[in-house]
């Protein structure tokens, strides 16, 4: 193990900084070869891989005065891996590209690798690989690969008239967490936690493939604009039940403290009462990685699947709406707009 | 297909972006689920999966001024699929992330994505997923993953005293163009093409694990410290033959160019005769993503593997000579320093 303490990454120099890295994040179950070849080998045990790639870019995705290395680790990890569930399958492995000013501290950087390192493992995965190099921000571009057992892909096509609609995992805490840190509110740790590391429940993808899912998605974008993907692949329209989705009492609380917070409140919580800031957060707030699916009305849901909608049996599909009518409001997070 | 002329990135918006590239960029013959869902699958017939991610960042790989966007993808995906030949691997999928700057023209996008996909067909492979984000500057993350066939997969370590040590590829020629470019000499138009669209014969790296290759490297960083790399994996001696990396016609006459042209030769070209520029740019100028390997002093190798040393027999292992002597000069091209 390096000391970093002190020193920059620039300080490490590249090999350095690698060994740094490498030291702190193990290969995991289903590496062959990790770090330290021209590519790492992983088991594909099905005979086919599932892999996705997400970018995590300081000032964009994070800032480095609200989230730590470890922060920043977990957060990319678990971007990359919510994707790999949410077609049913077992993350295995991830690949990880970083570049940063030379001038960041190697304590940062180590402390990144043990996030990422951290997340991985709670996934039952490892980190098998990677590139480095100097920009001018902190950037980092995480590769995660997954497993399906034999199973199909569990694809956002596939959603039937009928299905029901079903969320594992929380809507709106990222999107609270978020918001409490811009107004400078300093309490509810575990919303702001939910926003600088989420945690995905990784098992219920596979689980959901089980269960007979028809389709999938992890909600990124919102529930809202991640819904709508699903919607316009399955050609299926979708309604939200608003009544299941009334936030918990944290939330609720949350919303309370934002809105009483804000001198300036953001042009989406303007005018919102605290319960349709709340309601807002968990409709359109991205970055939860929870996984929504929809199922055969007759599938038995264990009790982390919350029913928040149904597949409507009428025609006029690639939409969707709450409580029957279309949603007012920024509908979820786009880039380059 | 969307028209992109007179339009930014910004103009197309993320989805329409997105759909641009897209329908450029063909999944290719291995891909069992392309762009469009959380995850790519991709097809891994022998069990395993080789992986490797590099970056490529405006201003740190390319400029916008040298290269055209067809360039970059080209190079994107050729650094990335190196590092699978350089397995014995076969190139099946890419995943590419790109972020850029809202203002980048979506013409200059959509001949990124040509040349990814250009490239990528012609390793037989196809681009099967990525991701999207707005930055300051152009970057792309491209992840490649590959499959060996049920071979053992190549490694840096396993070269044995004995072994012969040989290059598929050309040595220098990126660095070459690199130089011409640099000094703004317009011509040896060929040199030039190799370093802004490298051409790696990709087929090499799964022919020189059928040869019995013990070890086995992309030359991304330059051959004297990339076979550093072999040597310490390996614990191994590399004498390289200087006589058998007497340059070409070509890469002379551009030394010649370069050092006539360069009224403030560069640290490394200064005091340089044309000669030893050449030697110089074939020994350590990286980018060419050549090939190169060990093999049994028994092999019966193909012409494109060219012999340009030897494993020694002696012990002092985990170093490379030329000539039997230590290099004088610049290794290779490392990060952070």
């Amino acid at each position: 193990m390096i000391a970093e303490s002190g020193r920059s990454v620039a300080d490490l120099g590249e090999w350095g900084l690698i060994a740094a890295l490498a030291a702190r994040m193990p290969p995991g179950p289903f590496a062959e070869l990790g770090i330290g070849d021209d590519s790492a080998v992983v088991a594909a045990p099905s005979g086919s891989v599932v892999a996705a790639v997400d970018l995590l870019l300081e000032g964009r995705h994070f800032l480095l005065s609200w989230s730590s290395g470890f922060d920043v680790g977990v957060k990319a990890a678990a971007r990359s891996m919510a994707d790999i569930a949410a077609m049913g399958a077992v993350p295995t492995a991830l690949l990880v590209a970083f570049a940063a000013p030379g001038t960041l501290s190697a304590q940062w950087a180590a402390e990144l690798a043990t996030g990422l390192a951290s997340e991985a493992g709670r996934a039952g995965a490892g980190v098998v690989g990677g590139d480095t190099a100097r920009a001018e921000s902190v950037l980092l571009s995480v590769t995660a690969l997954g497993d399906l057992s034999g199973r199909r892909p569990v694809r956002r096509a596939g959603a039937r008239p009928g299905d029901v609609v079903a969320v594992a995992g929380p809507l709106g805490h990222s999107a609270a967490g978020h918001a409490l840190l811009a107004a400078g509110v300093g309490s509810f740790p575990a919303l702001v936690a939910a926003h600088l590391r989420p945690a995905p429940g990784y098992e219920a993808g596979p689980e959901a493939a089980v269960l007979g899912a028809t389709a999938m998605i992890d909600v990124s974008d919102g529930l809202v604009a991640d819904l709508g993907h699903v919607a316009r692949a399955s050609g299926a329209w979708i309604d939200i039940d608003s009544s299941a989705l009334v936030p918990g009492d944290t939330l609720a609380e949350a919303a309370a403290a934002v809105s009483a917070a804000a001198s300036q409140p953001s042009r989406t919580e303007r005018g919102l009462s605290p319960a349709s800031l709340a309601l807002r957060w968990a409709l359109t707030g991205g970055e939860d990685h929870s996984l929504a699916a929809a199922f055969p009305p007759s599938a038995a849901l264990p009790a982390r699947w919350r029913v928040i909608g149904r597949v409507r049996e009428e025609a006029a599909g690639g939409r969707v709406t709450v409580d029957g009518s279309p949603y007012q409001g920024p509908g979820g997070w786009e880039h380059f707009r």
